[in-house]
C-alpha cells in the first residue's frame, strides 16, 4: 500500500534483471560445499571488457580478510576489474594471516581459471565469523563456477551470496544517455546485522555505462548513503560489508565524465532507483521480520540530525516490538525521539503512524486506537513520520519489526 | 559463580533493608487502581527531619512532567526534601501542560496529608507514556498511603513501583563513621528500557548520614556512572528515570563536608555497594532475560572508550541471542567492538568467555566449544573479558541476553 518509491521518467526497473542484464557482463552461482545441503554459496561475475571499479566498505575496524584483500585490488588509481568472486556460510573474518592468504588465494584462482591477472579480482565472504574456509572445496567451485559463467547466470550468483536470506535479490534498470541504451543490474544479500555503514550486506553492481572512474565513484557514494546506509535490521554492523560496482564501457554511451552533466544525473538517479529496490529487499526479508517500516523525519535543524532521529527510533527494540505486536505506541516513539542526537523541541513534536496523528506538539492525542491497531496488524507495511518542527531537512529510512523469529534465528545460528 | 563484587571493610549489606532501614524514614506502598489486579502502584517515603536532596535525572529530551517538576523542587540551593512520592502503571509522560498540573496536584496531595510544602515533595511516575494519570484514584492513594507510613513500608514501597519487574529491588548497607553508626537504603524498579543516562529506572535512596548537599551530590554521581549508568537491558533510554538521594542527618555523625575526607570515602564507597546491589538486581529482572552478563573491557586507551566497547557489546542483539542460545559467538562480540566509537587495534584483540580464551590477538583460536557451550547453557551467569591491549583503562558493565520472552512482554505490553 504505501510505496511511496517511483521510478524517475526514463528509467525502466527490471524485476528480473540482475548483474548480466548489463551488456558484457556473465556470471554462476554454484554448490561447493561449504553451506549444508547442496545450496549455492559460491558466485562468480565476469566481464570480458576491463572494468572500472568503485567501493564503498564496512567502517567496523575489524576488517574481514577479503574486505582487505579487495581495497588493495582496487586502490591503484589504474586499477582494472574483471571478476568477481563471492563464498558464503563462512566469513572468512577474525581468521588472522592465514584467513588473508585464504582471500588472495581465491584471487588467484579466480585469475588462473579466467586468465586474468590476481589484482583484477574482487573477492567477498558472508558467513559465520572466526572459522576458516575449506579452501580445497572453494578452489573446485571456482573452476566449476568460471565453466558455468553465462549471460543467465545472475539470478544463480544472487543466490550464491545468501545466508540467512530466504529470498535470492536482484534486479537491473536500463534508462537512455544521449539515445544510447544502458543498464545498471545488481545482486545483493542481507537479512541480520544489517545497519548504517555498511552492516553485513553484500552488493555488487554492474554497468555497461562508459563512465569514469571519479564519477561512479562520487554516484555509487551518494546512492549507498540514500539507500543501504539507510536501512537497518538490528544495529549490528559487520566485518564484511562491501558493495561494488564494475563500469565495462560495452553500452558505448559518450562517457560520462563530469559530475554535473545532464548525463551523470540521470545515471546517479537509476542507480538510485536501483540500490533503493535492493535495500528495500533486504529490509523486507529482514531476520524474522513481519512488518517493512518506513520511517521519515522532517524539520530537524541537519539531515544528519535528521536521520540521527530516524535511527534512534528504528534500532528502537521496543519500538520494533511495539510494531511488531501491532501496538500503535507512540510514548516509545517519543522516548526514541528524545534520545537521539539531535536538536528537538519537546513542544513541537508530532508524529503520525498510517497517516493518523498520534502526536501533536509533544502530548500524546485522541486517536482511534482500535482502527489504527487493525491498520497496524493486517497491513506488512507501516509508515511513521516524525516532525520535528525547528528546521527544514529531512531524512528517509527504513527498518522492519523484531519479532520472536529472529531471536530463534539469532540464538540457534550454526553454519 | 561469578559474583567477583566483595563489599569493603566495614559495611555490611542488608538483604532485607530498604529506604527505612536509616533512622527517622518512614514508608508505605499501596494499591490505588493505576494498575489491574489490586497490586500496589503507589510508593510513599516520609522523613520528619527536613532531608538535603541531590538527584540524576534521564537525559531524553522528552522529560516526563514528574521529572520537570521534581527537578525545579531540588532545584533551590536551600531546598528541603520531606517526601518522595511515585506511582507506576501510567508514566504521565507527553501529556502537556495537563501533565504538569497533575505531578504539581500530586505534590499538593502529598502536602496537605503530611502538613508539609509542596515543594518539599520529590514525585515520579512509571509506566506508560502518552495516558494521563486518574487523578481521583491518585488522591485516595496518596491519603492511604499517608495513614499506612511505617518503619518497616520501605517492600512495600518497593512494590508499589514495580512495572513489567518480576520483584521489588531494595537493599541497605550499614556502616561506621567516626564510631557512629550510618545506614543508607534504596529501593529501585527497572525492568525493560534500560540504558545508560538513566533508562526506565526509578531509584530512591535515604541515609541517616549528616552530609552536606554538595557532598551527596558528588557521591551519587559517581556511584550512578559506576552502576546505574553501566547496565543496559536493550539500549532504550525513558522520559521518567530518576535516582534521588535523601539525606536526614537523623545518625547524628559528624557532618560529611569534605570529598576529600576518609568520611566522603567510606560514604561514597557504602553508596556504590548499595547502587550496584540495586543495577544487578535490574539486569538480573530484565524483561523476558535468562542469562546476567558482565562485561569487563580492559586495555582500552580512556575509560570511555572502555565503556564504548562495552555498551558496543552488551547492546548487541545478535551478541545477546547468541548468549540466550548458549552459543561462544565470538565473531559477533568482535564485529560488536569492532563498530565501537573507540580506538582499538585489529590485530591485539583478545576476548575470554567465562574463563576460556576464544579469541587472541584478533584471530578466533582452537577451544572447547562443547564445553564452553555447556557452561553457558547451564549457568545464568556469564562473564565476558574483552582486552583491547592499547592502554591502560577500563570499564565493567551488565547486561542480559534477548530472549522470545522479551519480544512477547513487548509486543504485547498493555497497562
Amino acid at each position: 500500500m504505501r510505496r511511496r518509491w517511483v521510478v524517475g521518467d526514463g528509467i525502466t526497473f527490471l524485476s528480473d534483471g540482475s548483474v548480466t542484464t548489463p551488456i558484457g557482463f556473465v556470471a554462476a552461482g554454484v554448490h561447493c560445499g561449504i553451506k549444508k545441503g547442496g545450496k549455492k554459496d559460491l558466485a562468480l561475475i565476469y566481464s570480458e571488457h576491463p572494468c572500472i571499479a568503485a567501493g564503498t566498505f564496512t567502517t567496523n575496524k575489524m576488517k574481514a580478510a577479503p574486505v582487505i584483500v579487495t581495497q588493495e585490488n582496487l586502490r591503484p588509481a589504474r586499477a582494472t576489474i574483471k571478476a568477481i568472486v563471492a563464498c558464503s556460510g563462512i566469513a572468512n573474518s577474525c581468521t588472522g594471516k592465514a584467513g588473508i592468504l585464504d582471500a588472495r588465494q581465491m584471487c588467484d584462482l579466480v585469475a588462473k581459471a579466467l586468465q586474468i591477472l590476481p589484482e583484477q579480482v574482487v573477492v567477498a565472504s558472508t558467513g559465520k565469523i572466526g572459522l576458516r574456509l575449506p579452501m580445497d572445496r572453494v578452489a573446485k567451485g571456482i573452476e566449476e563456477a568460471a565453466r558455468k559463467l553465462s549471460h543467465d547466470g545472475g539470478i544463480d550468483a544472487a543466490h550464491g551470496i545468501m545466508t540467512t536470506d530466504t529470498v535470492p535479490k536482484y534486479g537491473a534498470v536500463k534508462f537512455k544517455i544521449n539515445q544510447t541504451e544502458v543498464h545498471i543490474g545488481g545482486i545483493a544479500k542481507g537479512a541480520g546485522m544489517i545497519a548504517p555503514k555498511m552492516a553485513t550486506m553484500l552488493c555488487f553492481v554492474t554497468t555497461d555505462a562508459n563512465i569514469t572512474k571519479n564519477c561512479l565513484k562520487k554516484a555509487l557514494s551518494k546512492a549507498v548513503e540514500l539507500t543501504f546506509n539507510s536501512i537497518t535490521v538490528d544495529g549490528d554492523t559487520s566485518t564484511n560489508d562491501m558493495v561494488v560496482a564494475l563500469a565495462n564501457g560495452a553500452a558505448g554511451n559518450g562517457r560520462i565524465n563530469s559530475v554535473s552533466s545532464d548525463a551523470y544525473h540521470i545515471f546517479e538517479e537509476a542507480l538510485i532507483v536501483l540500490l533503493r529496490h535492493l535495500a528495500h529487499a533486504i529490509v523486507r526479508d529482514g531476520e524474522g521480520s513481519t512488518k517493512f517500516v518506513e520511517i521519515k523525519v522532517e524539520g530537524a535543524v541537519t539531515e544528519q540530525e535528521a536521520k540521527a532521529v530516524g535511527f534512534a527510533v528504528a534500532n528502537s527494540n521496543l519500538v520494533k516490538c511495539a510494531l511488531f505486536g501491532g501496538d500503535p505506541n507512540v510514548g516509545r516513539i517519543a522516548a526514541a525521539v528524545g534520545r537521539a542526537p539531535a536538536r528537538i523541541n519537546p513542544e513541537k513534536l508530532c508524529v503520525w503512524i498510517n497517516d493518523t496523528c498520534v502526536m501533536r506538539d509533544g502530548t500524546v492525542i485522541e486517536f482511534d486506537r482500535d482502527s489504527l491497531r487493525t491498520s497496524l496488524s493486517k497491513g506488512s507495511d507501516v509508515f511513521i513520520r516524525i516532525e520535528l518542527g525547528i528546521g527544514n531537512a529531512s531524512w528517509t529510512l527504513w527498518t522492519c519489526d523484531l519479532t520472536h523469529e529472529y531471536v530463534r534465528i539469532n540464538a540457534e545460528y550454526e553454519v
